[in-house]
């Protein structure tokens, strides 16, 4: 070899050994930072258990808008704003009453409404139950069968599958849907099964759909627990012409105005290439959204303020976005892209965490196979960190409207087992949260942004 | 290429694909079995509700080597029985009491025996206390400063480390060795901040060692909780003469008779190769001991439950044992290594589970170059189960004793971020453990074994 190329080597190596060093130790700082001196835990404190649920067009959703802009500000930004935005506001109402009657004996099942069902008659209904496992069992049944009943799906999610978040999008066509296909097929109403790979007592809510369907097709629809849905079907089994009693007296308002919370560190060097960081502040009302998804906010929040404590000025704008009214209608996501698109702004990347505040195990990246490549490369760098999984997937609900050309997309994974244990429910609560779970996901999530800062995206 | 080179070359791809589908097809079925047919989870609620605390000696003790034993006779397995070890009987006695004394005020903190220590005289003792961070700034001090005092030692565990047993390592010396050296100054007891990274009112107990101190060098020793060591350390500022009172019962009685409890399904063709797979059953008194360890132990089961239910017969000797007395003298392992080297039995392989049933990432290997490589090739056979962690390490305290010349030990290492959240603490019970989070890592260690009953160790 000849000592001009045996020094170019030498060269290079010595160049490549220096970023890696370099990156190495800001991952360290970033990291260090995170562990010691975080502000998302105590952030995440005030969310939920001073402002509690944020349900879109709720009181707790607007002081959330106003506690983040106040937190954000805080933190020295170059801006910090908010974005207007018209969110549906759906009220559940009373406690849902739910109860099978076989003879004189009552049995009280735990039950909550569907967002976005319709209320039941003000004095309840009462149905003989038909379960069916599937979309397709019930189209099969067809209206001689189903007319004049409650549906009651049970399918249970699928405990096969690894990673949980399968398990439910191969499951939850049951609670988008059920109601709007069985409300065409004269239903009464609809009982869903939890989405819960645990058997326990806690109903969880999401939204439920009614597409196009006229009026009287929209029929109430409901949650009952795992351990419910277990019981009601032995009971029917057991009682098939036993008759189930519904009540709930959730409604649907006018359109509010709300807010997306946006804060921004503008970029050093090309301040028109924008990345985002996301979560959705708006939750569900039962709990208290703690992993869905005040983890995601106080996450992204806390990202900024890692790059504030180590001194790291981003090249590119590093924005904040807290989304309003993910679970609903995903209005602030879209009202985001509108208004980019408006003020042809040009975005780079865009990180949401919204799968939990559990031990991040990776990332899920929507990009070509150039980004993708580029992404998986930095495997090493993360591998102090036990983060390990880089794979082509789904990024983010909030950002999924973002399409700028260049757009490359992430979403944090975290852990995902226990999620659905409290996902929509009475028990997505502070307490369910581990500090340091919560900022290692902060962590990952600034150590990503840092380096498609540094290294820039394929073009 | 001639045509013989390429078809040999097809040939031999043909036979790994093979060998590689098969492997991949059995680690499917062993998953499939341990997330929707396992036991481990219902063994695991009978041990912590039902039976409750297992410290050596105990009567929960008792009550655990005979469930366990019934359990494993209920599973086929080849043979099941008890080897009889010699453990220590130690007994915490009446809740202790700790309060900080200023003029008329006494503030309560919470409080225990660390285990093994002594008791206070029967009045319990009072003194002023000294604040160290760790055992070099106590021998710094002297016989001069210490003497006559309490020994207060807050140093707290360090938030930086990613993996909580570093931290843990690097702080545990306070509570093995604190009393034994205060006791060599003259120091009336020693107080220790609990070996925990979240602040909570939970004292976290332990092991403490008097090593060849004299009688009267050892002296009371108690853990505090995080939140306790916190307040005292404040208050203690403020008032520097305040003076701590400690009461405590605790007693050592002599040994007692107790068991390892072994199951073995015979290997069908080397019987005389032994595959170890185990935890320990014993577990400190205050909580229930379900991370620390009965998930080890239920874990260690379910292996053997895996084999039977999808059929599958070790060529190799496949035995669980699970070890009486990890948590203070190790006797359960020391007397099985005692047994095997009398019955000059080849133990080629040994698994331990005893970091908590938290999500499995991957495993510690103690083993040479080679069958470290050889295991670590797996990786992706581990990949779908989200298992990439292959580290040189620690395998297991049980299994430690075990030294065959070719013997490969390996630890699973589940995430660590919640572990010392309960470990040795009244808040180790049965609801802190996941079921789905229990079941992979024990199907991550059927896997590792079903893959090295059919590989082999490299000798």
């Amino acid at each position: 070899m000849k000592k001009s190329i045996v020094l170019a080597a030498l060269f290079i190596g010595g160049l490549t050994t220096f970023a890696q060093t370099k990156d190495e130790q800001t991952l360290k700082e970033i990291y260090k930072s995170s562990l010691t001196n975080a502000k998302c835990y105590p952030w995440l404190e005030h969310l939920s258990n001073t402002i509690g649920s944020r349900l879109s067009g709720s009181a707790g959703a607007d002081k959330a808008v106003l506690y983040a802009k106040a937190q954000l500000e805080t933190l020295g930004l170059d801006k910090v704003y908010l974005q207007e935005v018209m969110v549906p506001k759906w009220v559940r109402g009373e406690k849902e009453i739910g109860y099978l009657q076989t003879g004189n004996q009552k049995v009280i099942f735990p039950i909550c409404a569907l967002g976005g069902s319709v209320a039941t008659p003000k004095t309840g209904l009462k149905a003989t139950v038909i379960e069916v496992k599937s979309l397709e069992e019930l189209a099969a049944l067809g209206e001689a069968n189903v007319k004049g009943k409650i549906v009651f799906f049970n399918r249970p999610m699928n405990p096969e599958f690894v990673e949980t978040f399968k398990a439910y999008s191969s499951c939850v066509d049951q609670r988008s849907s059920g109601a709007k296909e069985a409300g065409k097929l004269g239903a009464l109403a609809v009982i869903v099964r939890s989405m819960n790979l645990r058997l326990d007592d806690f109903p969880h809510t999401g939204a439920t759909n009614y597409g196009d369907s006229v009026e009287e097709q929209r029929i109430p629809a409901a949650a009952i627990s795992t351990n419910g849905a277990e019981l009601l079907s032995k009971s029917l089994q057991a009682n098939p012409n036993a008759s189930f009693y519904l009540k709930q007296s959730c409604q649907t308002f006018d359109d509010v105005l709300s807010y997306n919370v946006v804060g921004e560190m503008t970029g050093t060097e090309y301040p028109e290439q924008i990345m985002v960081v996301g979560g959705h502040l708006d939750s569900w009302d039962l709990g208290d959204g703690s992993h869905d998804d005040g983890a995601g906010c106080v996450q992204s929040m806390e990202v900024l303020n890692i790059f504030k404590n180590i001194g790291y000025k981003p090249k590119n704008t590093l924005r904040v976005v807290l989304f309003m009214n993910e679970e609903n209608g995903v209005r602030g996501g879209k009202e985001y892209e509108d208004q980019s698109n408006k003020n042809k702004e040009n975005h780079i990347f865009a990180l949401e965490s919204d799968s939990g505040g559990f031990s991040p195990r990776g990332f899920s990246i929507d990009a070509d196979e150039a980004n993708f490549n580029k992404i998986s490369s930095w495997v090493t760098l993360f591998e102090p960190y036990l983060i390990h999984k880089f794979v082509k997937g789904h990024s983010g609900v909030d950002i999924g409207p973002l399409k700028s050309k260049q757009i490359v997309k992430v979403g944090l994974q975290p852990d995902s087992q226990r999620y659905f244990d409290y996902h929509h429910a009475a028990n997505d609560t502070f307490d369910a949260v581990n500090k340091r779970e919560l900022e290692l996901g902060a962590a990952a999530m600034a150590s990503l942004l840092y380096l498609i800062d540094q290294n820039g995206i394929q073009k």
